[in-house]
Order: structure tokens, then sequence, then C-alpha cells
């Protein structure tokens, strides 16, 4: 089966195609496109139409290497520039008229944790290793151990970013690191502490900026160290000042697309190795695509790491998880009885589903008053490996709105996501609320369940609802709740 | 001492007036002055301006009996109604004209809290105890062992809402009946379960609506009971159909006060018994305004409830208790250098600003990127025993601002507190978290510090800062931060 991985730095952009073949994943092909987004982000934090052109005319050369892909075999990851550019939904509406697949906007912490994946996979280290990618507009720290990472980060300094703000004009002056250096160390001061404690045997580097200094010290450093060393990017920095400019730099063997930022990334890669003492670092090729990559088998593997990531939040919120499974149960029973008519017969809106069940009540650790909001801010905010953005952001609709009046004008628009899909499930996971409000085993009935069009029909074992008159008092204000929605729920029995 | 409490409420407005004699509370007189402000809540949560003339003539009448009261011997609080009414902020405004003394709207929870401990102090009981205290808007449930509550909630039901709603021109019908009993028994859904798995041993109510149940049911029950039935209740509600207009009621000693409001609050009364089980209620003068003068009383006896809210917080949420300290320990130096010249020497904002540093950090919890943010969200929706919910307004936005830029178009307006003091206890609390990012035992060195009018300085120990550049960074972007708060901080060293 071929995949291809596709990463929306704000740098370039990265293509891997590979091939997964008895669980292992044999990359076949890479095409890397330099756009630099970052540089395109203006004061306003909006994306410049300039550069969302540089980004299109790019995804128009890379559909070409994706004609024919399956749409599950494809998956685009966009990162910091787009995590940040306010009009990033017109960038990806422009996408998708290019490239038929879902484009998914990763939080930082997600992103640290597939480069880590893609460092695990293809990097043997032996105890915990410390990853660092610098990127064009942010910087990812992982601490991992074997294929676990264990401290996941992502600050917001990148050689894009950093050259358009301390080298702006080409010139290069001692100030200039300086500044750039300082800056650097106050964003590295809040982690470095954490960071240092936990403690790591070994570190590496992935990514453009650090594979250029990488290599410029072993060519620098006649002794042909496999490592990069402080010392080594101080006569580095020395010479790019006597320099002076940009265009002067007497590093032959680096590119014409990386000189531009070279200065700005050498400035983050001095201030990371002062601010986490680190004496030495390897490199590694594989990065966020790889990791993508990797993630991908692990999902076709169906040992997904969101089923792991649900599952250890129901422990560390501390969920009642009799109640959470009834719900489950309900909400399974539902949708497999309207997925066909309702068209919504699909394991990706069924997972969501699902989670969003196991989780609706996460919000009770802050308060059971308004637990609704609450829990659809932990969603939105907590740090969730595996998902998007815009899937913790689908939870938190679903469980913000799991009982009582849906404000309508408060779903978000999603990408991925069809707004009446959205409102269907969100009706799945109320009623199975509804029905489960006694928190007691085996007190929903078998309940026969029809659906067509917008209208769902619940069939209640004769009898059943006169003996419970709240329950039955809960199903109308409901049945006027749904049709605020469009949906005509018809309570039988 | 002479101390007063008085509660706005829904219905009424209460007052007390006792003396602290040895630790003990010494009632020595009430005013009781029906006001019914849950009337005047327009369609959009607006207090009309009838009803803020009600509430101020009142207060016009009530403030007679403060005069000459000392400011730290008053606590006036607000319940429901005002909770509720977006233009509360008018209302206060105005009060204050008339009662030169500071108004809290406390939370639900926290008039809960209050209720329990009026009765836990005049009320003798052995085991769990069931408190219900059912007010004009809304209905608090506690239970409580000793003097402490284990389960505080408050539900929107109240006898003049539920009246407005349910019967709202006089008329008494059984279906009116049954329409506010079961819309009763669906708010009480979500609360009966946790509530009778914790299980009480006996019950009592307090309040009006129920006084007023009581000496009814004993006075048409010849057996002399001193406990409300439901058999009994039920009896009252036949009574009340068979009457079939308020005016035809045919209880002579209900005041012509509670007439209009007397179903809607048996009505919410038969609901609590079913829906929890109630078997029989005995009743307790004692309430809400008891429980304020109680809560003055320890706060004054210096065992505040404030202090153990804090200290069960940091557990809860699993605060880095150490770092906290350094933090703590670094504000009160700081305060206590400043306190005079900066005019904010007293202990109301010294306690505030403690406890903001010891709970800065409570959001790392959900996340450690935008902890500001989470740890705001957090202390403004958890219930905080002891705080109302301006002083939980407070902490959250001055954890909010704890680095980086400060939104001054964020800082909420407050009553209680000057907005120039916020802004000097903001700066005290960066400033702390600032020279503390090291989170290390003793690296912060001994500072001499000088205030006056908006000037804070900084003195280090000679040649400190220099080895610390990047605490000199960050005091440069602090600088830049508070100036534009218009403070000006000057290091010098």
């Amino acid at each position: 089966m071929k995949v291809a991985a596709l990463d929306l730095g704000s740098n370039s952009f990265h293509l891997v195609v590979a091939r997964i073949v008895a669980d292992s994943v044999q990359l076949l092909h890479r095409v890397k496109q330099k756009v630099r987004l970052a540089d395109g982000l203006d004061g306003n934090e909006n994306l410049t139409d300039e550069a969302m052109q540089r980004g299109l005319a790019t995804l128009e050369v890379i559909a070409e290497s994706l004609k024919g892909f399956e749409p599950d075999s494809v998956r685009i990851v966009a990162t910091h520039t787009l995590r940040r550019a306010k009009n990033a939904n017109r960038f990806i509406k422009a996408a998708k008229a290019i490239l038929p697949y879902p484009i998914e906007i990763i939080s930082g912490v997600e992103e640290a944790r597939l480069i880590y994946s893609g460092v695990a996979h293809t990097h043997h280290a032996t105890g915990q290793q410390l990853v660092v990618d610098i990127g064009g507009g942010s910087t990812e720290f992982i601490i991992g151990s074997g294929f676990t990472p264990l401290l996941c980060r992502s600050l917001q300094m990148g050689c894009v970013s950093y050259n358009k703000r301390f080298f702006p004009q080409g010139e290069i002056k001692a100030k200039y690191f300086d500044k750039a250096i300082t800056t650097a160390r106050q964003e590295l001061e809040i982690i470095e502490d954490k960071y240092t404690q936990l403690g790591w045997k070994s570190v590496v580097g992935t990514s453009g900026t650090i594979k250029t200094l990488f290599e410029l010290c072993r060519t620098e450093d006649s002794s042909n160290e496999q490592q990069i060393t402080l010392k080594q990017l101080k006569k580095l920095k020395e010479k790019c000042i006597a320099a002076g400019h940009v265009n002067s730099l007497p590093f032959e063997q680096i590119s014409e697309d990386r000189r531009p930022v070279f200065c700005a990334g050498l400035a983050v890669l001095i201030a990371i190795f002062k601010a986490l003492r680190i004496e030495q670092m390897q490199f590694s090729p594989a990065a966020l695509r790889e990791g993508v990559l990797y993630d991908m088998e692990e999902a076709l593997a169906e040992s997904d790491i969101r089923e792991r990531t649900a599952g250890s939040l129901v422990t560390r919120y501390d969920i009642d998880t009799h109640q959470a499974q009834l719900v489950l149960t309900t909400c399974m029973a539902l949708i497999s009885a309207v997925a066909k008519p309702w068209a919504i017969n699909n394991k990706r809106l069924k997972n969501m589903l699902g989670w969003a069940a196991m989780l609706h009540e996460i919000g009770l650790q802050i308060n059971s008053r308004g637990v609704q909001r609450h829990s659809a801010y932990v969603l939105q905010n907590i740090d969730m490996p595996g998902f998007n953005q815009e899937q913790q952001d689908l939870l938190a609709t679903l469980v913000r709105f799991h009982r009582k009046r849906i404000r309508l004008t408060e779903l978000p628009e999603f990408e991925q996501y069809d707004r009446q899909d959205v409102i269907k499930l969100l009706c799945l996971l109320r009623l199975s609320v509804l029905l489960n409000i006694k928190r007691q085993d085996n007190f929903v009935p078998e309940i026969s369940i029809t659906a067509e069009h917008n209208t769902l029909t619940l069939n209640f074992p004769k009898g059943w609802l006169n003996t419970k008159p709240i329950i039955n008092a809960d199903l109308e204000c409901e049945i006027a709740y749904l049709a605020e929605c469009d949906i005509e729920l018809v309570i039988v029995g």
C-alpha cells in the first residue's frame, strides 16, 4: 500500500511517499519545496496574498506527485505559520481545490510528538534522548525514551521569523546576534528547568537549519566529528559577523535558499545549546513528515494512539467511567441503528462520537455547574496526542451542548466535518446522556430506532415511559431543542 | 463588637444585627422587607426600573438601622436575582450611594455554604444532615456533618420565579401544579443520585417558604408533629386546587406577602420530597444571614475559611508548592516594602496577592502552554468556599496576566477594588514570578525596594544582574510592559 505525507511548514513544504510492507515503512521518494510562508505573516497575523500565491503554486507542483492516491492514504499537516495566520482558512479552502485531501492544522505539541515519532523510528538511541527541531516559525523540543515521548513542547522561534526580526536587511552584526540569542533564551527560560530536570543521554537535531549547521561543522572542523558543539557554533558566528552581510558569507556549501535564514537559525541553536547546556548534538534526517508516515502506519495497524490518549484522559481527569461507559453503550447502539439512513456510516465519525461520550464529563473536575462549558474548555486546551486541533474542536463542540439548548450560532465551521453530520452526532450524544441521566445499569430499555431524512423515531417498549414521567418530560424538551436544529424527534411508546 | 449581615434575596431583604461576645454571636435584632426582586427580571434578564426602585427604597429603610456601623462590621451579600441580572451593576452602584458598604454578589454554591453554616451553628444534629433552602429564585441543597458542608449545590428554582412561570394569573389548577412539579424534578434530576448516594440522617428546611409550610402543617395536622411530611404537603396541594385562586386560599395564617408565591413554593417542596425521597423535614429559623454572621465571626477570629480553601486547591490541583512558596515569599517582601507609599496597606489586598501567588499556576493541570489563561479560567469557575465572585475574578485577573503583555482592556471593572490597586498588585505578582523564573531556592537576592507615586525602584546588589543576562533582558521587557500601565519600573544594579 502506498501512502504519502505532506508537511506544510513555515519554511518549506515537504512531501514523502512510502510503501507500507508488512507493517514497515519503505520510503519511496521525497519532494522539498522552499516556500518561506512565515515571511508572509503581516503585522496583524494575516498571511499576505503574495505568500498565499507562493504556497498555492507550490501545492500545484506537489499535486502532480499525489495523482491517483486514495483519500485515506494521504495525510497533510500544517504547522506554525498556518496555526498563527488568522486567515488560514482562506488558504486551506484554496488548497483544497488543488489537493482533494483534508489539511489538518496541528498544534505545536502534536507537531513535537510526530517529530519524535519520526526520529524514534529511524534513529537508534539507548536511554532518554532530547530531540530538537528548528523550523521556520517554531522550534520543537521532545524528551523521549524508545518510542515514547515524555515531554513535548513547541516554542515560537524559528529561522524565518527570527531572520525577519533580527537580521531584516541581510546585515550581520554582533549585536544582532546578541539580541536574537537573548530573545531565544527568554523563550527557553520557561522550559529549561523542566527539561534539564528530566534529563537525557543524547541529543538529536532534525530539519534543514540543523542539517546545514551539522554539515558545515563537519567541513569546517577537520576532526570529522559527527556532532555539533557549542564551540563550533561560536566559530561560525564569528565568521558570519566578520562577513558582515549574508551575501558575503564564506560558506560555499550553503544553498541559496538557506543563506538568508542562516544566521537566525544559528542564533537560535546557540541559544538552545546555552540554555539547555548541551554539549554535543547529532543529526537525524527524519523529521515531521516521517513521523506522520509512521503514525499512518500505526493507524492502519489499528493500534490507534488516539484510543490511548482518550483512555489516559479518563484516568487523569478522574472521569466516572461507569457513567461514561453507559453513555458510550447507548451512543454506539444509536449510531449503529441510524448510520446508514443518516449517511454517517464511517469509522471516523463513529470514533469521534465514542470519544465524546467517554469524555463528556471531563469538566466536572472544574465544576458541576456549567459542566458542558468546562468540558469543552478542557478538551479544547489540553494536549491530546494523535488528535489535530479540529478534532479537538469537534469533541469540544459535542460536549459543549450535551444538554439543554443548542446554540447554533456557537457551532464552529469545520474544514473536515460537515455541519449536518456534526448536528447528527450531537443529537445522538444528547439522547444517550438524557437516557442515562439516572446513572444506573440496565436503566435504558430496548429501544427500536429508525431514521430517515431529518427524522429520528425512538420506539420505547410499551408502558415504559409511563413509569418515567421525568424522562418523558426531558424527551418533550428535547423534541423542542432538536427542532431548532431541524431534527424531528418522534417518541413512540 | 456589633456586626450586621444583610442578605439581598430574590424575595425579601433581611438584616440581622448581632453582638460578638467572647467568640459567640448574640442576635440583637432582625429586619425583614419583602421586595420580590425576582419578579422584576424581564425576558432579557434585566432588572426593570420598577424593581430597582423597589429594592432601593427598601435599602433606604434598612440604612437607618445601619447608621454608625464601622465598614468592617457590615457584610452585604446578594443572591440569585442579582447573580442573574445583566444590569446588576447599575443597581449596586445606586445601592452604594444609600449604603456605604461593599455589596458582594455571591455564587449559588457560596450561598449554600453560608446557609449551612447558619444552620450548623444554631441547630443541633447528630450525623449527616440535608439542609434545603427554597428562596425566591434559587433553592440550595447542602449535605453536611457538624460544621462541615460536604456537598453544596444551588438550583435555579424558587417560589417567585416558579410563581411567575406556572401560576401567573393567580389561578390554581392541578395541571399547573403538575407542570411546576415536573419541571422542578427535571432540575433535580442532575443532583438526586449524588445526594441520595451520600445520604443523610435528618433533613432541615430553612427560609420563608418552608417556614410557612411547616407552620401550616402543624396547624392543619392535629397530631402536632414537628415535621413536614409528603402526605401533608399533598393535602395542602389538594386544598389549593379546590380553592382555585390565590385569593381564595383557605389558610388564614399565611401573610398577605406570602400568599401570591405560596403554591409555587409548595410545588417546589413537593418535587424535592419526591426526587430525594424525603420522609420528613424539620424547620430551622437560621438561614443565609445567620451564616454570614458566623462567617464574620470566624474571620474576626482569624481562622479564615479562605485560607483553608486556597490550601485545599493547592493540593487538589497538584500545584508545585515549592515554586508557589518562592513566589509568595517574594510577593510578601515586595508588598511590605511598597504598601505604605503605594497606599495598598491593608490586609484585604495583601491576602488577595498572597492567594494569587499560591494559585497562579493552577492552570498547569490543563496545559503549560497558555497557563495564564487556564489558571484564570479555573479560578473563575471552580467553587471557592469563602470567596465571593468578585474576589475570584480578582484572583483570576491577577493570574491571567502574571507574565507577558498586560491587556488593559481585558481588566474587568471591579466594585470592591480600585483599578489602580489591582494594577499595583498585578505588578508585584509579575515581578515575583519573573524573579523566580529559575524555580530555585535562594536565587532572588536581597533587593532594596522603594516606591513613590507610580514609580517602583528595585536596587539589586552590585554586579548581580551582570551575571544574569536573561533575567536582565526579562526586566527590560517588564519595564516596557509596566509602562503601558503607567507604572515606571526603575532597575538599579
